[in-house]
């Protein structure tokens, strides 16, 4: 016990951090009723209030997920845990998983899936590219997989794997597809039934605009009949009369499928405690999406990426990976060899306000990652960045045409692209 | 893609829920700077006003553990992730360990660690016990586990197991010690250091009032030294001439503590994105609770329960459990014979706005179980529960003397116990 005379505690002060405008690759900017909903009180985890709205959650995010999926719902944690609670339930030690490689996602769904007990076979591209539909066909056909594993959007190239075809080929041989569209979950389209997506998995900071911390999720019954074979309830909370299935036990409590189905469905079989305020927020990210209209969303990240890549053009900048995959809401610029890397980040970020993205591994110090999601995605946002963005580059040596950048964003809202 | 006549989303209503006092195991009423807290605007997560933060948990937090470990962090999950994260990194395929059970939780520990791959020895006892130093020492020294796991208070019996000497019979038989400490963290003295605890969780939604979503760790060098030798950094983020530890690596990414270390340390190493708003609200109650002062905090939680105490016992009420080593946050009282238990508590519920907790396995309609946890632990809150109680127990067939338990509690706040 510390004596009576112990030192004052260290308390340092209220929160008050500078404004941001955050415009790398995620978190982004958090909409207002979002704060706000964070600020409700607390209610317990089984008053019919809170399991109510937990019902609700499930409704919200089928329409953002655009499925029938009964269940889709919510892992505490951050996105990787999502990604983390499909594949460890997903996965019985000795399956093969076919990742589709293509940026830094990939090899996180590599790692998570040898981590799980896979065999992983991976197929690879360039970063900057992605795959057309007949590689990953071929390479399904050729290995065989129980499970293909791809990321969406990787945030890590700013490019777009193309969906909608794989999920057939996955049918046609018997495998079970992974979706990690962490980054592209309300700022693209995801037909998760029409494309025949198996398990998706998500995060609120990118294009939902929520706080990091909670991971929407969505599975179909393809992955109930697998992990279903696999429920061990855990002791304590049995029911009477208990019986585990014949499946090897999942590795992780924290993230067994089966036993958050049982916390989610009608049973309300306690599991962990539900993160209140986390669920809060998701709640209201889903409304304010769904409010706007999910194609209208879709519409206006495209015109903002759009309006961006014209006023990034017009000043004579390069951009990065294959035109015809990028993703709608994340942009890779070449940084000008004239300029400091790491100086015009931190005087956008100090003097501006405004935080862009470096990047990973043989892209860090290659190209910038610009965002525009969710609540950011906005044209005043478009025309601050690019302003500031001119501005930073020229105290720092490179000189763009003054206000071409600026005219060529007005020029896309404009309709004169 | 959806038609243009799409039915239009449904999107529920804003949050608005009729208010709760949570009286219950947890989670309870969050103090009101902390709901202010997680309104706080974003930060990316290595924007150097974020990173700064980080440091700050640290600081607090282990202020909050009464320990200098320098890796006192948050796991972005709720207690379990906490848990799993320790259990999962310190627990090499093969180990054994030896869990103390004495409720519910007990089995949980149980259960992730074999998921863990360990092999488990429990000591038992009856529900409402603890176990002497003793036990405990004969225990490690007939089966040298290399980790023994305990809960410090399960609010399943409403127990505390005295941890004092069991990190010294650790050290003599050179075991870790790990102890879940979600339930008492804030409300009782635990001295990290002090009582030699190698590894301690804990969960903000008990004694430090805030929401469920976040899981404060540490752990010291015995630990460190003991993940370090499975450190595995994930493809896509190793840095130049990474060469791997030689351990088995560690069967979770997301709760892979070598790479959280990388994460909270100097290297910032990216793993997940950090919980923004959940790391505001895990800082603020930290300062709320150093701000009170620890010893002071401690004394408001004993005092609340024997009141709380005094007053059920002069409804004539029964507690539960060995009163020698009750919680100071939580109380179990048996429930009477004549009422029927969950018509009470949903009167309490919603004619009262106060939860008060059933209970697991076999105490499941034998017990309720009231806690006083932090912003709820107060004498209005003890008045008023104890006079809802009265009345609700009054409507359904129990008459407890007239006025008695309110003089109870009052006699105690007074000093006339």
């Amino acid at each position: 016990m510390p004596s009576s005379d112990a030192p004052a505690p260290e308390i340092f002060k209220p929160l008050d951090p500078a404004p941001r405008l955050l415009m790398g690759p995620g978190p982004v900017n958090v909409y207002p009723s979002v704060l706000h909903a964070m600020a409700t009180p607390m209610l317990g985890q089984f008053d019919p209030q809170f399991t109510a709205y937990m019902n609700e959650v499930m409704v919200l995010y089928r329409q953002v997920f655009q499925t029938k999926n009964q269940w889709t719902l919510l892992i505490n944690g951050t996105a990787r845990a999502g990604i983390e609670a499909c594949l460890t339930s997903m996965i019985t030690p000795g399956d093969k998983v076919l990742v589709l490689n293509f940026g830094r996602f990939g090899h996180l769904l590599t790692e998570i899936s040898e981590r799980c007990g896979a065999t992983v076979v991976t197929l690879d591209t360039a970063w900057g590219t992605v795959f057309e539909a007949d590689q990953v066909r071929d390479a399904i056909k050729q290995h065989r997989p129980q499970i293909v594993a791809t990321v969406h959007g990787d945030t890590s190239t700013t490019m777009a794997q193309p969906l909608a075809e794989i999920g057939a080929a996955c049918r046609e041989f018997d495998a079970l597809l992974y979706v990690d569209a962490t980054a592209t979950l309300g700022g693209m389209e995801i037909d998760v039934d029409g494309w025949q997506l198996d398990a998706v998995t998500s995060g609120l900071q990118k294009c939902l605009s929520g706080p990091p911390g909670s991971s929407p999720i969505t599975i179909n019954q393809r992955i109930v009949d697998v992990v279903m074979r696999r429920k061990h309830i855990e002791e304590g909370i049995r029911p009477a009369g208990y019986q585990a299935a014949d499946g090897q036990r999942i590795q992780s409590n924290y993230f067994d499928l089966p036993m958050l189905l049982d916390y989610w469905g009608p049973q309300r079989l306690n599991h962990h405690t539900e993160s209140t305020s986390m669920l809060y927020a998701a709640r209201e990210c889903a409304r304010v999406i769904l409010s706007q209209g999910l194609q209208t969303t879709f519409a206006r990240h495209k015109q903002a990426s759009t309006a961006l890549r014209a006023g990034l053009r017009a000043m004579g900048l390069e951009l990065y990976g294959d035109e015809n995959h990028r993703m709608d809401n994340v942009t890779g610029v070449h940084i000008p060899s004239a300029v400091d890397s790491d100086k015009v980040r931190a005087e956008m970020l100090v003097d501006f306000g405004i935080e862009i993205g470096t990047s990973f591994g043989s892209l860090h110090g290659v190209i910038w990652r610009i965002g525009t999601m969710g609540y950011v995605c906005s044209k005043p946002n478009i025309l601050r960045c690019i302003s500031a963005l001119e501005a930073a580059l020229r105290r720092n040596g490179y000189v763009a045409p003054p206000g071409a950048a600026v005219d060529a964003v007005y020029g896309v809202y404009d309709g004169k692209k």
